[in-house]
């Protein structure tokens, strides 16, 4: 292997991102692959920092183009302090969200758009976009009724918001979607787990032809 | 006066822009109009929690474009939370730089590239540009003497790579300048201030009509 991959996972509050990265991680290292998965701020110390900022509870002033600002900054050092390294050293690194996320949560669902925090954050990754990314589309009322212990309890008011504005996260997501038809692909993640597995399972075979 | 105007100072070290903001203050204000003067991040608690990420010691690891999308965030919240509101009452906003440093800095001095930090501080600014900036050009040489005490002190070999640098700001000003010529007026800043702050007077009559 002459250098590594970069694969990243997307998807809203739900999709099973957690549970497709352990499984897509147990299955490539046992055909031989070192990888490393990461979330940010990933430990780095100055990406933290900025990250602290961020959720300063203090910091009720500020405002949505700062904070992508400041999510860029962050995604930045850490792409440099250990996706980077990572790549040169052969592995394959599978990050939990990427780019995309600021796309579809600030771009799209927080109105920014889409273009415009495209601009900040190619700026952020300087051409080091994912070899591939696999977005796991579930309908938000699946997606959250997951992150909630008990699957069976009514919808209430704060989720209906919530629901809500997960709705506009999917469609911002099928809009990036459609911006690089090429490096993303669907999964279909209302299913089960497995079957969720299964699909992505096919497209890293197909991507890393094994 | 409908709404304010936003005057931005730009210049080396040592192109006097202190002086100039003292003295354009002094006669703007002399001629009724209501003056704020400021310089990033002025005193805004977000701006300046951003700024101690950037000047943090033993942040040595911290990359160069991780450190432009921190400043154009601190940008962001000091715009929204000084400058716009004082252009909304009606005043006249002198800040002591703003976009143009970092263009000139970091975009060329530091090789990150005019387009690419203005791509994010286009994010930043969202099109709250200045309506005027005062470009007070210096010979480096004569700016650096300036900061000095002594005047008569000889050059040393940090001065002369501080030199280096410098002369590499001034041409970054110089191209930043062909970008807008409209808004830019250059100063030759290299005389005592009395004769430069005419020239600068000359412009804010020319543009305020008075």
């Amino acid at each position: 292997m002459q250098k590594g991959y970069f694969f990243t996972v997307e998807g809203c509050e739900g999709a099973g991102k957690t549970s497709v990265i352990t499984l897509a991680s147990e299955y490539l290292a046992s055909k031989g692959y070192e990888i490393v998965t990461s979330r940010e701020p990933g430990g780095i110390e100055i990406a933290e920092q900025i990250r602290s900022v961020i959720l300063d509870k203090k910091n009720t002033l500020m405002d949505g183009r700062t904070e992508a600002l400041l999510y860029a900054a962050a995604r930045r050092q850490h792409l440099v302090e250990k996706i980077v390294p990572s790549l040169l050293a052969g592995k394959i690194v599978i990050c939990d969200r990427f780019i995309d996320s600021s796309l579809a949560y600030q771009g799209y669902a927080r109105g920014l758009g889409i273009q415009e925090v495209l601009a900040i954050n190619n700026f952020a990754i300087d051409n080091v976009l994912p070899d591939l990314t696999l977005y796991l589309d579930v309908d938000p009322q699946v997606g959250l009724k997951r992150i909630h212990a008990h699957e069976d309890r009514e919808i209430n008011r704060l989720d209906l918001e919530s629901l809500a504005f997960h709705q506009q996260v999917r469609e911002g997501y099928l809009e990036v979607e459609k911006l690089f038809p090429n490096r993303i692909v669907k999964v279909d993640a209302n299913h089960h787990i497995e079957e969720v597995f299964e699909r992505v399972k096919q497209a890293l075979k197909l991507f890393l032809k094994i």
